[in-house]
């Protein structure tokens, strides 16, 4: 992935920085491209952290998921590097991410990956 | 929210004040407004809570909720506002919100907030 | 409630009390009425506890729990009075009750309360 | 409900006029208002027609079901009424209201009707 | 049962008398006595009905139910007492009762009984 | 299976001979035992008849089914001798079985017969 | 498929030839390879027929089943191969085969063929 | 869509056309864009069908699908277009086309469309 | 009880004596007879252990658990008569029997029992 | 089994070494051959494992999992199989194991196995 995906994504202010709370966003539609064969993926990324300073707004977070759609990325990578990018633009206390992709030759795989310290 | 709301919620004494125990209250039919687009949110707020000397009187706990409805809210904010209100109303030794909001764009919301300490 | 109701809970001797094992009883057709409205409410009761020396009986645990059939009590004192007429009855290591109500106006609560040392 | 709500309906050609096809559109968060005790009904509107010239286009159905929001009005008749209203603007073939409300005092209603000949 | 239990069934005019439809109604927490133990029974009554003039309240229905609470019948003469009384009260073209009981030695049993014409 | 299991079986009259209504009856604890190994069948016996003059009595309907439980008899066959000596005990205007087998040697059977003409 | 499999199938009386009752057999555990990619394919088999003189005795239709285990095989054609099969077996009055497939490239097949006359 | 996309389909031939049968094939990862917002849709499109001479080939079908990911259309005009690609490429004596798209603003639609005469 | 049971439980040897790892075996065929009416009494038996030089020999323990069948035995002293025997013959270095009963007088019931340290 | 089947099993390099983070695959297309009967068992194969250095790919795991396809294994063996041939593949930090086979006999069994600390 050569360009970087993550100027898009915007945060506002967390009016509530006193308290360690949770924020769970799952996102059904996520689609990207397999590198190998240039089919289609499809998954389900489930994003839950705990904020500090900066919550991620969500609009901004569907455009951002929607420029992997057209990106060829193994599994793996793409779970982990939505973890860096969101990490990177709300520096969480605490975040994780579950991406589960549907099924390919009878066979599916979920990637999880998480930052920050155990709350 | 420019007005208080929490005046209308009335508690009830706690007869068994001895013994830690856990009330859990579900309810699926809470809606806000969106404060950007003017447009309609729904979702499910669950709160669970173990009583010290007061409990929330259900009947008052559905009004409160009820003036949500055409109030304009972020997610995260109305989550936070709720715990407070409660917190204050029952002085509970322990109380979390769950606040899970019905898709919009794909995406789904859910946030979660906890008072007091660990039992 | 005026009257006694634990008087009709029969126990049995625990032939395994060398063991601490647990039993669970779930009871899906408890019915009480309203204090205020007069109204009848309907709920799931579970219990789980850890025997010592005696077990409920369970027709005598189903004929103790038709008494609460067409009398006035709140959610949250009928878990607790079972919980306490329970524990006196088989005196268990440990003992928990869930009851779980039908929703009213929208809202569904359920109580759980616990005696006795963890296991 | 004094004032009309239908005028916001907004409609599109179908393209495919020579075929007898059904769109079904399914809006699960439609709430009003109970005439008699001024509390908030919740259900979920199903609509499922056969498109002769015009289809309904779904923002504005989205805006329209938005204006029973604060309206008074009985189950029966809010079904019979956003069925006579959407016919009007769209002159189906065929078409089916299914309203199904949220319990209210442990009982739960689903009201059904239908306007044109069968296909 | 000695008393008639249908005079607390109350009506309201039917505003759509012109239209064919369907009104649904599922009451789930539906409890008589069996006649020949004493011992409560449980079960779900739903009610399908096309409205002539009249159609049920429904806060009137939930109390003509709540009369059989204490009350011992059969099953089978349960259901058809319960469509001969709604037939009665609201005339309907046609309409259908389903009341099926919850377990009892292991078999579950639901009776389906129709007045009125096919529609 | 030599002796005869249908004496057991009573009946009570119907009170509703006027109408056709349906009684479904569910067994979802019926066992008997394979005639070729001897090891244990288990399955779910439904039935569903609508009555004339008389109604199976539901205690002795379950004790009957019991009949079977250390009786070797294939699965085609259960179906239809349970549906000859209903039919033979209460002259349904019609009834049908439904014998539904848990599976063998991943192999899931289910058997159905019906006597009398369409309702 | 140079072979014939369908030697293995064996057949026993029908004992109630006088009645149009329905035999439903699914076997979840189909598997055969596919004939472009060699790769294994997945699916469950249902059958449903009703016998005239002859049913088909249960394991051998399982072994019969398992002889796919390492065919290569269209699903179109595994489908009606089957039925015909065991159609020539037990010369049933009606036969229905339903061979449902797992996904393959995130495509699900079902295949549904049917001989004799609709009963 | 300016473009024509069914050159990409391959069929094979029937092998069994003597026999009416059907074939329902379900693809869960539709995704195309909205043409008014430029904002990716998801959706399940299930085919069924009764081939006449020729199948669809299920690989050739996956990537013509795939064509519409980039492609802005109308709910209603992607069902139809689907069908008449399809028809057009197997001539089917029966084809029925649902396509089902997740929710937009809290409203799921649902469109079905037939060509070819019942069976 | 009078007679043994277990001597009919079979034993293989553990080929993974290095590891601790978990067998799980769930037997919903459970019947036996209770004690006091002689009515049959169905369930699922869940056995999990950690073996250690030994693992039970599943159709042995089928066997083993249809000796229950005519068997007169309260729910509790089963489960851990079960427990009991099985831990006799496999030396496991952890075990817990779950039996959970199906429903009788609207009630249901779950034993738990363990043997052997925590892993 | 003689020969060797993780020969096949091809791994990648993890970009992500320095952060613990879990992969699951599910795989519900196992199959194996029963050593005693010969008879084909089914089950589902769960993988889930914090990886090292390296990660499987997934097509070289799909084809060893198939080289089972014809073999005889005991499920308690074919588990603790795969989980070292896994392991010595990839290398990981943790890995866990857990098969699941269809029903035998009314028996369910399930077999979970372990290498590598707790993370």
């Amino acid at each position: 992935m050569s360009e970087p995906f993550a100027d898009i994504l915007e945060t506002f202010e967390n009016e509530y920085p006193g308290r360690d709370y949770t924020i769970e966003v799952v996102a059904p539609e996520f689609t990207s491209v397999c590198p190998r064969t240039g089919q289609p993926d499809f998954g389900t990324i489930t994003i839950r952290y705990v904020p500090d300073r900066r919550c991620v707004e969500l609009k901004s977070l569907k455009l951002y998921l929607q420029r992997f759609r057209n990106e060829g990325m193994f599994y793996e990578h793409a779970a982990n590097r939505i973890l860096d990018d969101l990490a990177t633009a709300v520096r969480p206390r605490r975040m994780t991410i579950e991406a589960a992709f549907t099924p390919r030759g009878g066979i599916r795989t979920t990637v999880t990956a998480t930052v920050g310290k155990e709350t």
